[in-house]
C-alpha cells in the first residue's frame, strides 16, 4: 500500500458525463474526492462530485488551476485534445498513460497495434482520399464500412459501403477527415471484456459480457456470456496482452467477436466501459471502484460475478418505460441526471439481476 | 407516478454524516440532486452531493434559503432541534413527517407509544429526580439502565446500575435532565427490520439483520438472521404497524430482542439505519434507495434479497485493517470520507457477500 493515494486525496476526472459521474461516486466509497473537469455547466458527474471546474479544454490557466488542485488525473472519454494532455502531462500522473489514449484516438493506429500484438482484427487500409478508397475496396471487398480515423462514437462519423458505387458518398461522409475502411467479419456474437491493470502490473478480469447493438448504440449486455472456457480465458488473455503491451494503469474496455476462427479484436476504450455497467450490480467491486483502485495505487479488488445480470441501456424515449422499470422485481435503475431525453441519448441503464 | 418528484428535483438533507452521504448517491441514481445542511463545514455527504449549505441549526435566514431551494427535505438523524423544524415545515414537506420525529426524539414517549400500540417493550419508568428513580428501581429491580430521555445515542448519555447503591452515580450521570429507567430484558439475539412506507401508504420490508453490538455501538449485521418463520414475519408486522401510526413516509429502522415471550421492540429509528447497510450489497434496491423513493412518491422498489451479507463497522482504529479488507473475496469496502479516525467513530463498514 506505499504507494497508494492516501484516503482523502482529489482525483481529477476529464469528462463529466455518466461515466464520470459513477467513477466519482466509487472513487468517494473509497474516501477519495472527485474533481471534474467539463466544458459545460452542469454536466450530470458534478451532481455527486466535491468540486466542478467549468472551463474549455483549451483553457489553459483553468488547466493549470485543476491540476494543482487533484492528485492523480484520469478520464471518461478518449478524445481529449492532444494540447490539453500536453498542458498536464508534466503536472500531474495520468492514469492510464499517454500511449493508451494515443492508440485509442486513432482507428488506424488501434488496429495496427493489435495487429502488431499478433491479434486478430477485421482487415482494414488506410484511406486518405479517392484513389485509397478505390484500393482498399478492391482489396477489402464490399460490403465495407468507412470511419473517419478519429473522433467516431455511438456510429457517428460512420459510412458503410454496400458496393463500389457507394465510393463517392462514402468520401463525402469523411468529409476529407482520413479515414480506415473496414472489412466485415462473420461473428456469431459479440462480447466484451473489462479488464483492469494496476499500479505494480497485477491484473483482474470480470466475466466476458454479451453485446446487443442497434443502430450502431449498445443496447444490452448478458453475463454470462455465450463462451466456451477456452474462448472465455482466451478472452482475458487477450486483454491482459494489450494492458501489458500499453503498460496500462486502469480500467480498459475490449470488444470482440466471436467466430469460428476465433476471436476477433473489434475496438478498445480505454476506459471503463459501457458493457461493464452490469458490475454494478453483479459483483462486490465494479468496474468504476476497479479503475479507481489502479489509478490510486490500492490494490485491485476481487470481481467475482455473484449474480448473472442482464443490463439495457435506456436512451432518448426509453425513459417512458420508467414508471414499470421502477416497479420491477430485482431491477436496479441507474440514471445519468441529464435534463433533456434527447433521440440517441443515453440516459441511464437498468440492471436485471438473475441470482 | 403522478404524485412523485420530477427527475431533476432537488432532495434536502438535515445532517450531511455518512447516512447523507450514501443518500445521496441514492438520490443521484434516480436523477434527483441533493442539497444538504450541515452546520460542520466539510461533512461527508458534501462529497457525492450537488450543494452544500454550511450554517448552525439556529440560523433562520440559511434555513428559509435551504427551503426556498428544495423540493421536499429529509433528514438523516432524529435529534434536529424543534426551532429548526418550526421553521423549515410551513415551507417544504418534511418526510418523513413531525410526528416520527417527536416519538423518536424522546425515549419516554417511543416507549409509550410504542405500548400503546400494543408491542412489547422492555419494562420502563420515567425518572424526573432521586424520588422517582428509588421507586422504579424498586418497581423493575436492578440491574437496568437509566437513560437522558433525549440526545443520546451509542451508548452516550446512559449509566448501566448495578444495584440500589447506584442510584446516586445514576443520577449525576443524568446531570438533570429528564430521564428513563429500562429494566432488562432476556433475550437470546438482536435484530433489526428496515421498513420502508411510500408516499401512497403502500410497505416494504428487507430480510430482517441479526444485529451484535460492542460497547453500545453496532459492529455487525447479519443477514438472513436467525428467526423462525413466523418470528421473521411478526417482525415486518410490527414495522408496518409502527409505520401505519404514524403515517410514515419514508425509511424506519426497528431493533428487537429475540425472546421466548415473543419479539419485544428496544428501540426505532425514523431513519435509514445503520444495520440496513447491507442492503448495498444484497439487494437491487437497498435502504437508502428505498427512502428516496418513499420520499419522492415513486414507487418503492423490490428489496428482495439476492445474496446473503455480513456487515461490519469498520471503526476507529479497524481503518488500520484496511489494506487487507481491499484484498478479501467478495468484499465491498465503504468509506465515509471523514478525516479523522477517532476511537469509537464509524468511518465506515464493508459488506461481505455469501452468495
Amino acid at each position: 500500500m506505499t504507494e497508494a493515494l492516501a484516503p482523502g486525496s482529489i482525483i481529477g476526472i476529464l469528462g463529466g458525463g455518466q461515466l464520470g459521474r459513477m467513477l466519482s461516486v466509487a472513487a468517494a466509497r473509497l474516501g477519495y474526492l472527485c474533481h471534474i473537469f467539463d466544458p459545460s455547466p452542469d454536466p450530470p458527474a458534478a451532481h455527486v462530485a466535491a468540486k466542478l471546474t467549468t472551463a474549455a479544454w483549451e483553457d489553459e490557466t483553468a488547466l493549470a488551476r485543476f491540476a494543482a488542485d487533484v492528485d492523480v488525473i484520469t478520464f471518461e472519454f478518449e478524445n481529449i485534445p492532444t494540447a490539453t494532455l500536453d498542458l498536464l502531462e508534466p503536472l500531474r500522473p495520468i492514469r492510464p498513460g499517454r500511449q493508451a489514449l494515443a492508440v485509442s484516438q486513432d482507428r488506424l493506429h488501434e488496429k495496427e497495434f493489435l495487429r502488431d500484438l499478433g491479434l486478430m482484427t477485421a482487415p482494414f487500409r488506410a484511406v486518405e482520399g479517392r484513389d485509397d478508397l478505390s484500393a482498399a475496396l478492391g482489396e477489402i471487398g464490399a460490403p465495407a464500412i468507412l470511419k473517419t480515423r478519429r473522433m467516431g462514437y455511438d456510429g457517428k462519423g460512420q459510412a458503410r459501403l454496400e458496393s463500389a458505387q457507394d465510393l463517392d458518398m462514402g468520401l463525402a461522409a469523411m468529409a476529407g477527415a482520413p479515414a480506415i475502411l473496414e472489412g466485415f467479419v462473420t461473428f456469431s456474437h459479440e462480447v466484451s471484456v473489462i479488464a483492469a491493470r494496476g499500479l505494480t502490473g497485477e491484473i483482474a478480469a470480470f466475466d466476458p459480457g454479451e453485446n446487443l447493438h442497434k443502430s450502431g448504440i449498445l443496447r444490452e449486455t448478458r453475463v454470462p456470456a455465450r463462451l466456451t472456457s477456452s474462448q472465455r480465458s482466451d478472452a482475458v488473455l487477450i486483454a491482459a496482452k494489450i494492458l501489458n503491451s500499453l503498460d496500462y494503469v486502469g480500467v480498459l474496455g475490449v470488444e470482440l467477436f466471436v467466430t469460428q476462427a476465433g476471436l476477433i479484436v473489434n475496438e478498445i476504450a480505454p476506459r471503463v466501459h459501457n458493457s461493464g455497467h452490469w458490475t454494478q450490480n453483479g459483483c462486490a467491486i465494479d468496474q468504476f471502484e476497479q479503475h479507481i483502485r489502479a489509478i490510486t495505487g490500492l490494490p485491485l479488488g476481487d470481481g467475482t460475478r455473484h449474480s448473472d445480470v442482464v443490463m439495457e441501456n435506456l436512451i432518448g424515449e426509453d425513459l417512458e418505460r420508467l414508471p414499470e422499470l421502477l416497479r420491477a422485481s430485482n431491477v436496479a435503475v441507474h440514471l445519468y441526471g441529464k435534463p433533456e431525453a434527447r433521440p440517441g441519448r443515453k440516459m441511464g441503464h437498468v440492471n436485471r439481476i438473475h441470482s
